[in-house]
């Protein structure tokens, strides 16, 4: 039995993994912190788990927490979560964190888009990013999981195949993403407020926001030349759920019979990536951890269209399933 | 022309009232204030007024809102309505205010719900309650209007005939609200962030909610003995709309025909008051002003069933149909 | 392992009755039936389940079906589903029922509420209810299981308690539902139509909903005097989700904390009832079986709100419970 | 006064020409039309008019019609609605035809978007494209106005001042569009079933959507080359509004301030046309004849977001300012 402890235990993705690991045989929930008044119970910050986890939100202290703990899931925002994971490694202990702080390639990159010094730059880029379908070999013996970002899975998983076999260019790739009002967090603000977001449909972050260069350095691990992209990120009004179109130039005639070939060719033994020939909806995929991908070749272009929930194969899901990978357990234990 | 001030514009009445007036011909809007840094043009709030109108915000200072208006809309919060009111009457001016300030009868009732002193305790009980279909001979003359609350004028128009004629009880009302989100207000909160309240419905306030004892109270003034009722208001994920149950006890048998015929002609001659035989949607009257009713007489109880927009006939209509009349326009004008 | 077949198996109980199973160690889906053109893969119907069930709808044939199953799940509508059960039964087979053929008492309340002769009338009135809060001991030895309406369900549980104690009247007690569009099927109908259901709230069949019979005979089996009650269902604009106020007159003084006593008392040990304190939304139970229940004493009434997900703990939860009862697995097993 | 009838006045749009022309001093809608049972009155199926338009649906007669009308708007579907017009126009009447049936530019292009023989082709390609901020000067004095599709409205009015200008390419345009459901109209259809598009979001008609060559062949009127696009229309679970982000290519290198002052310049004087420099939400335009739109350069392409109501901008409204022209009436009457 795993011992498990969640830092930022009040937020949408901390839910999620909280409900996965619950189903878990081998993971035992032993600490969740958030910074709080007092000690309240856990189900009186997320009603929904009442009767189903009995333990009190404390404030992170990282000896207390290491005491009891043998892998910590982080869901601190930027950060602060890399500060957190520094001491938990340092005590011994495997961290798998949500944050963006071990994603990036180098801390130049990661000054550029976050603003602030990196507080543990010596890993960064060392860390292995916990997408097992392009790096599984590298996360049975990790200490520290950086997990995807939600957008990043919902376009390298389509996209990679397609560069890497050179199919595309990697230039001039668009990535026109919409997203469900989650992604956003739960810290309440008016661009999230209900009669905001509520019927209505925005681009935000336009040619700004910070999975952009996510996208193209972890695409640049595995393909020959890192891609440029163009990246529109627009908040949609529904919980939870990715769309992601990707639209690349192909470098060669293929027809679209082909591009479902590769793609089934690349994924034909992932647990969670579907190659399918409908037009996927995010409901298809919703509080799973399943990637649904299908391809369409027109106006000279490739469009690649997928799915994910962006808590579950976006967040939460992901981490179970490095967490499985972690220690050996079946990657799909609790997640299907 | 009329020259109107809107107090408190950066919430979703003050927009609602705003687009309202924009369409009236006798009405220019002269002045809009908000608490804000520096003095950001309204569509920086509100973008949807871009190129509609060029105003900015400014702070509230009674002298040089006074100057500029004839009659200014109070969308401040309670007490902070009162206290401007107070300033603006005292200059001669004209409020039709949207808080809850001068609805109730007294202020010992005041300080019990809203728990703090009345600003301006003597105007008290003797401010007309600005519901046309019910006061409507007061309001031409009064220089400050008390615009109703929207769940109590979904709940009086309905109820008020059967109380008035004695064909119901007056006890052991029950009246079960349905609510759209933007009844809660702009202020960013928890309970309103898009994804804890949609996909969800919830009752809350049950038994404490300040809207109780204005129905009680206003209803008191039209009918031979004040109504005790159960108010429980619930929050459902929409924009705007009010559906209202409103279970009653007959003192007597009538049919669901006879039911219809007494609102029938209660309001046949009301502009906005529709008795309609289906039941009602609250979609059958967003963005409009109009009130739906319908009755049903089922296992002893007669159910009386309503709907409202929250926004037009629950507070900026409402205040428009009052502006009207205050000032001899044709009560509809802007609002078909 | 038992082998186990769903009728009717493209709508949305059977959906989530599907991916309630896939989870179930002790069961595996060996038929799927539904009146369509050829054998299309349950996966072009209900994409969600691409790579994880493999198997062709097929028309319902009794011999067929019973041939490969061993308990069969029936989400036919009423009527085709008693015609179904009386054929499987026959052979052999167990059956549990999610029409409502099998829940009144006797066939001529049945002809008055579904407007056409029982098909298996006999049964009628003997057949098990499947609400183990209830009736638990009578499950696991029952061929056949009448699986319980959502509405019921919501109903039942929190006013049980009270009227088998005598706490409360069992006449006028008023039952306002709200539930989410799911409960009114896959079946295309303008009614349910996006545009015309979203943003907007109804209430519908008020006084003439068939789940009133059954909430007043199902509490008539375990409480003194069958209840009589004022049913008022409402459509709201979410997925899935039932919250029911229901309000009923003491009998007695008590207080509020003695009505969550009575009720903490009557499901201690209940796995999937929680007696809460704070106003439950229907969010805090999506996606689960359990049931949230809070009392409320204000104006001379008890109000008890409760939530549930109309389309698990309300259909297929309570099937999957049911079966588990049935075959002498864990009750909970699938289901947290 | 002119007199308007409305063919098909049963859908979305019709009901939102409806309450536009009721506000309209100079309009009075003397038919509505429909396949119907009976002549039931226009608030049985259009609830929101009950005590607003008192007209019977009849089934459309062109000389009955005729008779009592000028100009008649047509909601048909394709095909029903060219044999309408033809044997209105025939009768000496005026119509705005809501249909694609006059868009095309030629009988060929239609029979292979539209899968039938044009019932009037000899008007194909002839008739006014009724989208007054390109062909203003000829709607005055047409007979018969082609009015806009939604799609092209809100990509056809950012793209045209560049390709005119020869600032970007006219290959290798990527026009990525949003809709609210709405669009898909009123007829009862799994696809736009509540549960099945709420909480979703999807693309459809991928590279065969009708609206594609709609866009090409009417900027091909007014740019120096009819320009190529890839179209990506989505469904997004909201009933209103279209956002459309299209990337183009620069031909030579601007700042996102001179393509904003492109747009200004352009469409200075046009009143429905706002140029913004936020990114607009669908919410800013809701149930206004506005279209909003900004522009982005980032990463060597321009961004064009825009932004219209679908079923004002899109379709009513665009009607009614057309209406507007056709009449000599003020552009702006009924729309702001």
């Amino acid at each position: 039995m795993i011992r498990v402890g969640i830092l930022g235990a009040t937020g949408y993705t901390a839910l999620e993994l909280i409900k996965i690991l619950l189903r878990h045989p081998d993971a035992q929930i032993t600490a969740v912190t958030s910074r709080q008044e007092g000690r309240p119970p856990i189900a009186a910050v997320h009603p929904c788990l009442t009767g189903r986890l009995d333990l009190p939100l404390e404030d992170f202290a990282p000896a207390a927490v290491a005491e009891r703990c043998d892998c910590i899931f982080s869901c601190l925002p930027h950060a602060a979560s890399a500060e957190s994971a520094k001491a938990l490694l340092a005590l011994g202990k495997r961290v798998i964190d949500f944050s963006a702080d071990y994603r990036l390639n180098d801390p130049v990159s990661y000054r550029k888009w976050y603003e602030h010094d990196h507080p543990d730059a010596e890993r960064l880029g060392k860390t292995v990013y916990g997408l097992p379908e392009l790096f599984r070999e590298q996360i049975p013996q990790a200490a520290l999981v950086a997990n995807p970002g939600c957008y990043p899975t919902s376009a390298i998983l389509p996209l990679a195949p397609f560069l890497k076999e050179g199919w595309v260019e990697s230039q001039d790739i668009i990535v026109d993403s919409k997203s469900g009002v989650s992604g956003a967090g739960r810290t309440p603000k008016l661009g999230t407020l209900y009669p905001e977001c509520n019927e209505s449909i925005s681009a935000y972050s336009v040619g700004k926001h910070r999975h952009s260069p996510e996208i193209e350095q972890i695409l640049g691990r595995v393909v020959p030349a890192q891609p440029q992209i163009i990246f529109t990120p627009h908040l949609v009004p529904m919980d939870r759920g990715i769309l992601t179109v990707s639209y690349s130039k192909p470098t060669k005639s293929f027809t679209e019979e082909q591009a479902l070939e590769l793609l089934r060719d690349t994924y034909r033994n992932e647990p969670f990536v579907q190659v399918v020939k409908n037009l996927p909806a995010t409901k298809d995929v919703a509080h799973t951890n399943f990637c649904h991908i299908t391809p369409r070749v027109t106006g000279g272009r490739l469009l690649l269209i997928s799915v994910i929930d962006n808590l579950i194969k976006g967040a939460s899901g992901a981490a179970a399933q490095n967490f499985n990978l972690m220690y050996g357990f079946k990657e799909t234990t609790a997640l299907v």
